[in-house]
């Protein structure tokens, strides 16, 4: 990086925001996916306010330097990888969170994780319902690059549909300010909701007002225990047919397995499958909608069925389930897959995936957002072996074709970034890749947000 | 319209598609809103199937000719108007709806009406939510062109929050498939998003695919009178703070009496307000929840409170408030508001109509859905009178501007159209206004769709 040109940017930001030095740097080039493709930074720019970035991208666009932003580096897609000789704009120093409870609002800093936002709407009896499974340690910013789900969306939908309102900075160094603390507003062009799920790419969001509710009721919990897979996926869709749980997981006996290596929690490792189901209805309804998912899952062959009212009792299977990726990490080298498809073609999908490992010798534990035909299957390798690396790859990418031949998604929520953007054509198609391009080019003429990421 | 140019179209279209006699034409020239400044097409398209919008379009492209997509004509912003010269798209002939229940979506055209797909739900134990007060004659391309919102979207959200594929066909003739019948779905850019709301200024939609959810629990009517609409607001603004009524509307004293006068229901014509609430809690939570509903209008000074739990009753009241426009529009000539604000800003909004009124010396009843802090000021004028008409015009246009001082908005569900596009820049300031073109061009570079709509 030219000195001259960096003294630009290091004159008009306080000591401590920019950051060249190589050992600070290295912990901003990887999000959680461990893109082995990632490259190495010229400069780390660490903003604390909206003012900061839009000097930053005024900087950038200038220089025409690539610009990856970056929240709290759980990513799990690449979205955040940074680019030779660019720069990775952190916001892990905006964290503010604000709630305005007559309004039902929070007003968010990108930096803000996802469980703050929880925590201070708690405070005021109310509610941010998106809870990926990282909410502990991702970032609200990152989730709305994502357009995060998560295990309550089954019931609760994901990220968009908690967005009011968004301070963008544009590839200029504009800032807009779209949406507000309005409920209902279509007042021009839904260009709020284009930046969400964007990945960096079209903009930076300096500020979210997000759309909190009453916080949820008392939720009692079914786990039930199938000899197959296939059989649990049949339920799950079974179960959609006649309900809205607030939660439906699934996890398979190699998952189920990995965290009881990992941290034991009593599960059954026998079983085919297991699915952890919540339901919040109210007063009396709860017990009426979890007792017709028990009856759902006996009658598609659950071999037991155990429910619980008590709440923490039944988190610790939920925890079980948020702990299956950590457990797996631990094992082994993991390439995480977030593929979907529709409802009913989940035993299909789950099908695939097993024939995918058989076929390239790979081990695929699965879990699933199963009540919205989101699965993650984790895909193991050893990376001391180029050859078990190698046919990882392969499995995994031919995972994303089968969902793609089944009408379904590569990625439900984790979003495109670095890892997935090969096939990504193959699921939108030539035309909707050109249009694609047009309102990218439209935005961010000189591509200098996040190259390389989903385009 | 060139003879030549127009054989072009009519050999590739089949007989009756293409219209050009002035009399047939005429009933395309108006939406709802009766826009005096709607032009005279040159011909009107009557396609039936997605390949003839591509044809009528990609003739329009070639010809620069103005395309003004046209559903039901039920809009009420003038989004529909038609453009001297232009081609009138109707939609009307696309009313196809598949029910795919295991999937929990509809497969839809866009001329259904949103009360046939309703139906098409209900078949199979479904339900479309949104709600237009419009739903027996609008119809769901008309509903994603606007974002429509309506009477129960204060629990269950807007149109954009159903809508999980479109195809939708671009400015140059190209058809792409966006999302489809996957629930949760982030490959690549939100780019369907972009389309709902666009009031067919981006792409004219031809098939949508729509979310269904599992048939609505039986619902409780709560009925409340207010001495004074400040008072009905206030009771709107605490409810709101503690539970989530699945319907909460608001009639002024001028608004009931006008309904009274029109089709009597036996609403008390002394009233300065009503509210017309509902729960669809499930089980004894229904109770509850009307029980809270009333005490809080109690607290916040209802001089009487009803409560039935008979559909029936419910729905009497319910029609009441729907008719308000109708009984309105049989007395005079109206310029229908649809501003909103901040739900705690209710009061203030409401207080700020009122003086309209008297400063312009206009009526202006008001219907609210109150619950979303979206209002529909109904602007009275004699059309035989010019000054009426002119003061009727100013307080319409200064109504938005006090919207937009409280941060609000000049539309919260009906559109921009042409009636309000005036007062859009007002709203998003010169840097959204510089985005919309940028993005309206990218998509639209020749500007021959709705020209004259929003921007």
């Amino acid at each position: 990086m030219d000195e001259h040109a960096l003294a630009e940017l290091t004159d008009v930001l306080p000591d401590g925001v920019v950051v060249t030095d190589p050992i600070t740097m290295e912990k901003y080039r990887f999000d959680r996916s461990q893109d082995t493709g990632t490259g190495t930074p010229a400069l780390v720019v660490r903003a604390e306010d909206a003012a900061q970035v839009q000097a930053a991208v005024r900087w950038a666009a200038r220089h025409r330097v690539a610009l990856v932003p970056r929240g709290a580096g759980s990513g799990l897609s690449g979205g955040s990888s940074a680019v030779d000789g660019g720069m990775v704009l952190s916001l892990e120093r905006m964290r503010s969170v604000e709630v305005d409870a007559d309004c039902q609002v929070a007003v968010v800093e990108p930096g803000a994780f996802n469980a703050e936002v929880k925590e201070a709407a708690a405070v005021h009896g109310l509610w941010y319902p998106p809870d990926p499974s990282s909410y502990e340690f991702c970032s609200i910013g990152g989730n709305i690059a994502t357009n995060a789900g998560g295990l309550c969306c089954v019931k609760y939908g994901v990220t968009t549909d908690y967005v009011l309102g968004l301070d963008v900075v544009l590839a200029d160094g504009t800032l807009v300010t779209l949406g507000g603390k309005r409920i209902k507003d279509v007042a021009g062009l839904s260009l709020m909701k284009l930046f969400i799920g964007s990945e960096g790419t079209l903009g930076v969001v300096t500020r979210a007002v997000l759309r909190l509710v009453p916080e949820q009721a008392a939720r009692s919990t079914m786990v039930a225990t199938f000899p197959t897979v296939d059989a649990a996926a049949r339920a799950v869709v079974a179960m959609r047919r006649t309900m809205r749980p607030s939660m439906l997981e699934l996890m398979d006996q190699a998952s189920i397995n990995a965290v009881e290596d990992h941290r034991p929690r009593g599960l059954d490792r026998s079983a085919g499958a297991l699915l952890v189901a919540q339901s919040d209805a109210p007063g009396t309804a709860r017990t009426e909608e979890v007792a017709l998912m028990s009856a759902t899952c006996e009658a598609e062959g659950a071999t037991e069925v155990f429910v619980t009212d008590e709440a923490e009792e039944g988190e610790m299977f939920v925890e079980a389930r948020r702990l299956a990726i950590p457990a797996i990490e631990a094992q082994a080298a993991l390439m995480l897959e977030d593929v979907g498809a529709p409802v009913p073609l989940l035993p299909d999908l789950l099908a695939a995936i097993g024939e995918v490992a058989a076929a390239y010798d790979v081990r695929i534990p699965v879990i699933a957002h199963a009540g919205d035909g989101n699965t993650h299957p984790i895909v193991m390798y050893d990376p001391t072996d180029a050859e078990s690396e190698k046919r990882a790859l392969a499995a995994f990418r031919e995972v994303m074709q089968r969902a793609i031949d089944l009408g379904g998604t590569i990625t439900g929520e984790h979003g495109v970034g670095r890892m997935k953007k090969e096939l990504l054509p193959a699921q939108l198609g030539p035309d909707v890749m050109a249009l694609t391009r047009r309102v990218k080019d439209a935005l961010d003429p000189e591509g200098i947000l996040n190259p390389g990421a989903v385009l």
